[in-house]
């Protein structure tokens, strides 16, 4: 590596990745790819792209969909295309990956607390023209004003919020309030506003249940809010939410815009939630699968395939099979998970390829370095998942 | 992309893949990471390759190690160095990588049963003179045998032979003959021997049950192969087991090699199995770790760091923190884990790095597109993981 120190020599890496979508030489069926395979149905995510925007439209608030879900630029760019106020992302490297590839007004919604990232955050937004991060702490303010002094971009500072969840954000009002100040204040920075995330809301069942849960937290998020603009610090964004909540939080009058991630694609996790009616949350279509091989069937009662722990996320429910009935997916290993045969069949299953609704979409994601993008049904493209692995 | 066909087109972007370690242009310390970084500790790794060659050496035993737990050309060379009969791989493409790195002797430990896959090992057969897989299934002979007839190198066949597990593997004596009788007689095949994995017994707590349930599965396949000796089909190789059971598998007469993987690395879920004496498996020691940075701090009672579900597997155990005493992990959601802290701590925890033992090696490797590879405490070379993602 020829770059000077361990973060530039990363970040040359991930500049050379492909980020552009690059054409099969001819249309082919799902048959033919290599499994396991992620496979992006293009009509229903168009259909998702266009349902989420129409919906927080006609409600008045924007959209800032995070890329963490799909650490792709092709993606990036249809939401932008599709309104969206910016491009949300978890890490500074994923934020690197899109502005390599052109995205802009990214907001990166993890706070940095080292001089190294936040001198990197400080390159970017000059690459860029602008960039966005959140902040927590005073320590994070520090590294963030010395690495923009004289910067030659603009790195606005979004206050990061904690109500209940404990992860990140700051939860002591007057702590917020110094911080907004300081951002403010400082030369090189721009304060912006607020961020407000309860990810341990996103998933909560039923939607009554997620709707009380979710409005009393943005209840003392609206309090901060009003502390705020009563200090003359009026935040221009009041950003968070997510895909479990974007029906719920679109009734927030301080919110400006969401961050919602799934919806592109949905996943089992999300359609077990419940929806405003039914059992199902299917507001948005299954857009992503991954397909796989049946390659052993030691025993009648089950058939192999080849799609394991490296295949589909494990941190959640079990990966939900679309094309064998009477069959339950679990886990078997690293490699392989095993399709349980409810049913008796005298269908001879060795061989035969299923798809699967992923558990979890973003980690499932994380796992791959391209989606098999199909239209009509047979498969056209391949859009690389530019930020996969860009956790740092 | 320009290959003709989805599974030449991944091939092309597999062969573009780094392969070779990479100096970096200084030794640095692990503060310079930029983090999540998954360090490899060669010196300890060097140790672990050098007690396995001389343990199984001293039992009479080779041993055939499992590049599914690192997918690193450069770790696969350091143990055919160390002695190796060769490799496995648990799927094609990883095959692949290592065939394209020069590898020599690959056994791909997972059947193929779809024509396309079956015409690539052929092909990689051809470029590396030699390529073993194993078989469970008429149906994986027939693409095996149609795809080397003609073909320029030698693709050898192992059975596959599961006992207890219900994975892959064929469990039927009459059909496993069958298939060693088929492997034998077709022009182009060369029957090799027999596989045994037995993935469920490696992570038996205790050493005394670990050893008898898998001597117990051994004695089955000892009579199968006493079967096919009797048959005129003495297997050449006899392969299996794991780093969970290399010290009680050494004492089975009939096997040639073990397929030990996680001995290289050691993770929290082996070292909780227990060791011959003590409370701890500590046969071999941990030389990879995930570095992480305290980014947050909500609540005094916790600390939040930067790596969650895209940096840790999250199908076993939990990580386990080494920097930070009377600490316990969790996740946190995909971008974070949070550190409960056990003890009052008066130390300002926030901007601190920690390493963590990985929960499980394999999947948490899957995770990264290279290791940071140090001695004596300084990272030196960055190794690519370039079978990373090769689940296919």
């Amino acid at each position: 590596m020829r770059a000077s120190g361990p973060l530039a020599a990363a970040l040359e890496r991930l500049r050379a990745r492909p980020a552009a979508p690059e054409p099969l030489d001819r249309p082919v069926p799902l048959a033919e790819l290599p499994t396991p395979a992620l496979v992006l149905d293009a009509d229903a995510l168009d259909r998702n792209l266009v349902r989420m925007a129409d919906f927080l439209g006609s409600h008045g608030k924007g959209f800032r969909p995070h890329a963490k879900t799909h650490k792709c630029p092709e993606l990036a760019r249809l939401q932008i295309a599709a309104g969206a106020a910016g491009i949300c992302t978890a890490k500074v490297s994923e934020a690197a990956a899109m502005v390599y590839a052109g995205i802009p007004r990214v907001l990166v919604t993890s706070p940095v607390v080292s001089a190294d990232r936040a001198s990197l955050l400080a390159a970017l937004a000059a690459e860029a023209g602008q960039l966005d991060v959140v902040v927590d702490s005073e320590l994070g303010l520090d590294v963030l004003s010395a690495a923009a002094a004289g910067g030659a971009g603009e790195l606005g500072v979004v206050v990061d919020v904690d109500v209940a969840m404990g992860r990140t954000g700051n939860r002591d009002g007057d702590a917020i309030l110094r911080l907004a100040e300081r951002a403010a204040a400082t030369p090189g920075l721009a304060y912006r506003g607020v961020q407000h995330y309860a990810g341990h809301v996103m998933h909560v069942k039923g939607h009554g249940e997620r709707r009380d849960r979710s409005l009393k937290l943005w209840e003392r998020v609206t309090g901060i809010v009003g502390r705020l603009t009563d200090a003359g610090l009026a935040p221009g964004i009041v950003t968070g939410g997510g895909t479990g909540t974007y029906d719920i939080d679109c009734a927030v009058p301080v919110i400006t815009d969401l961050q919602v991630g799934s919806y592109v694609f949905m996943d089992q996790e999300y359609r077990l939630i419940g929806g405003r009616e039914g059992e199902w949350f299917d507001d948005f279509e299954v857009s992503l699968t991954v397909l796989a091989t049946a390659i052993s069937q030691p025993t009648g009662a089950a058939v192999t395939v080849d799609a394991g722990y490296k295949s589909f996320a494990s941190d959640s429910v079990n990966p939900e099979p679309l094309d064998v009935p009477d069959t339950e997916f679990r886990f078997a290993g690293d490699e392989h998970g095993v399709l349980l045969l409810r049913a008796p069949t005298q269908e001879p299953l060795l061989g035969r390829r299923a798809r699967f609704v992923t558990p979890h979409c973003d980690p499932t994601v994380n796992l791959y370095d391209w989606y098999w993008v199909c239209r009509d049904g047979l498969v056209t493209e391949v859009w690389p998942i530019t930020a996969r692995g860009c956790a740092w």
